[in-house]
C-alpha cells in the first residue's frame, strides 16, 4: 500500500465518518469480505467500507477521498473474477449494496433508470409481469453497475449484446465529486463525444456509477432450446461459425468440451455422451422459432452432429440445458477444494476453431485439469484451471496457460478479454493488445482523474502519482 | 480566422508542399469545393487542400501542422449538413478522397477493413456478390470515415444500428502523429476504455479517422416493402410507436407527412393521399417477412391505416419507395432555388407522438415550407425548412423553428441531434445537453490536442487557443 506515504487514512476516514455515521464499516470481517475476489487474488483488505445511500453521498465521498488523496475503490456485488474491486493501495471500498432501487420506469420507452447496486435478477424479477426483459446474463447475480463499469456480457450476447449496447445513459460522480450525466432516453444521438461507451467498461477508474438506464428488450413469445453433440472439437466449432455466418439470429450458442460434460455427468447425474457438445437457445415468434431451430439442425447435420433435440416446453429445456446451468459448480466439484482460475479470451470468428483447438492441445499437455466452455457464438471461450491451492507449482503453471492463451488470443486478431475485464489478471497484455492507445488511456484517466484516487493500480498503465 | 494571429500559414504550406508536392492545393476552385456545406452556412475557404493517399502521409501532415499550430481539418464527401468539415480557423483541409481502398475483406469474420474516403455505395458495390452487406444508409453517399466521424446512422439504424454500433475499430492519426489502432475483429472485448465509441462521432477534433474496420451483415433472403396511409399523423406516430413496443425487427420504418406526400406527387407524377404516411422494410427470410408483414398489418389497423400494400418483388418494392426515394428531391423542388435548413431532432420514443404534434402545429404558423420526415422508429425526425436565401428575415424564422424544435426535444428527454452530428449547427445546445459533461468533453479534447489543431471552432466548448 504505498499510497499510505501520502494519505492521512486516520483524517480521511474521520471525514467520512461525519457524512456516513455507522455506514462507515470498519469492521474485521466487513473487511475481509471486500478484501475477497472470485479469483486467485490474495486477501487484499481495505481500510473502510463505506455504504452510501444517494448520489449526494457518493459525490460527499468523492470530495473528501480528493481532498486527503484517498484511493476510492467501487463493489457491486464482488463477483468480478479479475479482482476490479480490490483495493490493492488501500483506502475505502465504496459499496453499492444501499442504492439499488429502481429509479423510473420508461417501459414505453423500453427502458428503466436504476441504481448500481440493483443486481440483474432483482431488476428482471421486477419486470416479470411487464413483458420486457433485461437480457445481459454473465452467470452471476452481479450488481447493474458493476456489469456496466466491466463491459460484462455472456450467454446471450450473440443476440442481445454486450453491456456496451445496453446501456443508455449513466448517472457518473467524478473524482472530485462533480456529477455528471451521460446519454439520454432517446434511442440514437449524434451530440458529441459518446461519454456513456466511454464510462461503460472504465471499470471505476473514470467515475463512480450513481444511476444507469438500460436498454430492455421485449420478452420473446417463445423460446426453443436444443442441444447436440460432435464427435470432435473441430466439428462443434465449425458448425458454430457457419451458424453465425449464416446469418441465424441465435439468441444463445455455448461451447462445452467433452471434459466438462464428464464432469456435469459426475455432477448431476445425468449420462451426456463424453464428446464437445453445443447448447443453443432461439428466441422469436412460435414459427419464427420453429424455422431457426431446423435451420440449425440442417447446418449441424452438415457437421456430423448427433442427439439434435429441440423443445419450447419450459421443463424439457431446462433439462436440454443442465449442462450448461451445472457447468461452473460441475467443473469445481471435479476438484474439491480448488481454486479456479478462468481464462477469457475472444478472438475473431474464424479463428475460432484455431484457438480452441491449440488451446486444449496446450491443457491436453497440462497437471491440472481444465475443461473449455464459452460464448462462442461471440468467439469467446473460458478454459476453467483447476489449481490446489496449496501447490505454488500448479498456479505458476496455470498462470502459464492462461498466458500462452491470452497471447494466442492477441495473435489471433482477438482481445485479452471477452467479458471479463482487465482488473488485475490482465493489466500485463494492456500494451501489447493497445499498443500506443494504452499510453491514451492513460492520459485520459490523468484528465478525468489527476489525483489518481479511483481505483488506482489498475487499467491504465502505472505512473507514480505519490509525486503529484 | 483568428488563428492566423499565431499561424505561419505560408510556411506550414511550404513544408506541406514538400511532402505532397501537387498533392497540396491552392486553386480557387478546389478551396471553394471544400468551403461550402450542403447547408445554409456561408462560403469559408481554407488556405488549401491537402490529398494524402497513405496514413503515413496522414502522420506527416499532423507533424507539420502541429509545428506551426495550423489548423486541420479532416473531409470525406462533403455531404455533412452541419458545416462539420468548414474550416472556420483557417488551415488545411485534408481530403480523404485519395485513400478509398479496400485494404481487407474478413468476409468469414463478417467485418471488412476499409479506408475512410471509400464510399458506402462503393463498399456495398463491392460486396454484391459476397452475401453480405454493409447497412448504414444516411441518404448521401458518404465516405464511410466521415459517417464514422458524425456517427450517421440512417433509414436502416432502427434494425442494423448507428456506426457506434457498426465500427468495430479505427486506425487514427493523433494531432502530434502518433498512430493509434482501436478495437479488433474480435466481436467484443472487455480490455480497457472503448477507444472506438469515443473517436465515433468525434468529428475530427480527437483524431484523424485512417482507416475503420467494419461490421458486416448477411445480405437478407427476403425482403418486403410496404406503405400504407393515415388519417392524422397521430394516428400514423401512435401506430410506429406500437410496432416498436411490440419488438417487431422492422428493418426500416419511416414517416413522411401530408406535405410531402403532396411534393411528390408533384415530383414523380404519382398520385398518393395527402395524408401522412409510413413506409416500411422488412428482412429475413421468406416466411419471416410475411409473418412480420402480417403482424404489422395488424397494428397499423388498429390505428386506421389505408392503403396498406405489401410486395417482396424489388419492381413492386421500388414503386412503394418511390415517396421516400423522391422526399427529399421532392421537397426541395417545391420552392426552386430555397435553400434547405434541415432540423435533426431524436426524442424517445414515448414522447415521439408529442414531439411531432407540436412541432407540425408550430410550423403550419411559419411562413415558409416545412414538410416532416424522418426514422421515426428511432425517434428521430426531421423537418426541410425550405428558405429564400436572398431573405434574411426567412434564415432567422427558419433558425428560431429548429430551435424550437430542438429545445422541445430536449425537454421531452431527447437529444439535440439524432444523426447529423454538431458541426456548427448544434454547438450553441451542447451545454443545454450535457451540463457538466461538455467541460468533460472538452477536457478530452485539450488532452489529445492540446495545441487546439483538430478542427477549431467545434464540438467542444470554445477556448482561446492562441495563447496556449
Amino acid at each position: 500500500m504505498p499510497r499510505d506515504i501520502s494519505t492521512d487514512i486516520p483524517q480521511t476516514l474521520a471525514a467520512l465518518e461525519q457524512v456516513l455515521g455507522d455506514r462507515l464499516s470498519r469492521s474485521k470481517p466487513d473487511l475481509e469480505n471486500h478484501g475477497r475476489s472470485e479469483s486467485y487474488f490474495p486477501l487484499t483488505l481495505p481500510h473502510a467500507v463505506a455504504y452510501p445511500t444517494t448520489t449526494a453521498e457518493v459525490s460527499h465521498i468523492a470530495r473528501i477521498c480528493s481532498e486527503y488523496r484517498c484511493p476510492l475503490v467501487g463493489w457491486g456485488t464482488g463477483t468480478s473474477v479479475e479482482g476490479h474491486a480490490l483495493a490493492i493501495e488501500g483506502g475505502v471500498v465504496l459499496d453499492f449494496s444501499k442504492m439499488a432501487a429502481i429509479r423510473s420506469f420508461y417501459l414505453e420507452d423500453m427502458c428503466v433508470t436504476v441504481e448500481p447496486g440493483l443486481t440483474r435478477e432483482a431488476l428482471n424479477a421486477e419486470l416479470r409481469d411487464s413483458g420486457l426483459f433485461f437480457p445481459v446474463d454473465p452467470g452471476a447475480n452481479a450488481s447493474l453497475g458493476g456489469m456496466a463499469m466491466t463491459r460484462a456480457s455472456g450467454t446471450t450476447a450473440v443476440r442481445y449484446g454486450t453491456m456496451r449496447d445496453n446501456v443508455l445513459g449513466m448517472e457518473v460522480v467524478l473524482a472530485d465529486g462533480r456529477v455528471i450525466e451521460t446519454g439520454s432516453r432517446a434511442r440514437k444521438s449524434s451530440a458529441g463525444y459518446d461519454m456513456t461507451a466511454l464510462m461503460v467498461g472504465s471499470e471505476g477508474t473514470l467515475g463512480l456509477c450513481t444511476g444507469l438506464t438500460l436498454r430492455l428488450h421485449g420478452q420473446p413469445e417463445s423460446v426453443a432450446a436444443a442441444v447436440c453433440s460432435f464427435s470432435n472439437l473441430h466439428a462443434a466449432v465449425a458448425a458454430v461459425q457457419d451458424t453465425i455466418q449464416m446469418g441465424l439470429p441465435m439468441a444463445r450458442i455455448e461451447f462445452v468440451d467433452s471434459a466438462t460434460a464428464a464432469a456435469v455427468n459426475d455432477y448431476a447425474g445425468v449420462s451426456f455422451p463424453l464428446t464437445p457438445h453445443l447448447l443453443v437457445e432461439f428466441h422469436g415468434t412460435e414459427s419464427g422459432v420453429a424455422e431457426q431451430a431446423e435451420r440449425f439442425g440442417d447446418i449441424i447435420a452438415d457437421h456430423g452432429a448427433t442427439g439434435f433435440e429441440w423443445s419450447t416446453r419450459p421443463e424439457d429445456r431446462t433439462a436440454l440445458w443442465t449442462m450448461r446451468y451445472n457447468a461452473l459448480y460441475a467443473i469445481k466439484a471435479m476438484r474439491p477444494g480448488a481454486r479456479a482460475l478462468v481464462t477469457d479470451v475472444c478472438v475473431p470468428i474464424s479463428q475460432l476453431a484455431r484457438a480452441v483447438e491449440e488451446t486444449q492441445a496446450d491443457l491436453a499437455r497440462a497437471s491440472i485439469p481444465a475443461p473449455i466452455l464459452g460464448h462462442v457464438g461471440d468467439g469467446n471461450f473460458h478454459a476453467i484451471l483447476l489449481v490446489d491451492p496449496t501447490q505454488p507449482a500448479e498456479f505458476e503453471e496455470a498462470k502459464r496457460l492462461s498466458d500462452a492463451m491470452t497471447n494466442r488470443a492477441l495473435a489471433l486478431g482477438g482481445t485479452s478479454t471477452g467479458e471479463h475485464g482487465v482488473g488485475m489478471g490482465k493489466l500485463g497484455f494492456m500494451e501489447r493488445e493497445h499498443g500506443d492507445a494504452w499510453a491514451i488511456m492513460g492520459a485520459l484517466k490523468d484528465t478525468l482523474d489527476p489525483l489518481g484516487i479511483l481505483n488506482p493500480g489498475k487499467l491504465v498503465p502505472p505512473k507514480s502519482r505519490l509525486t503529484s
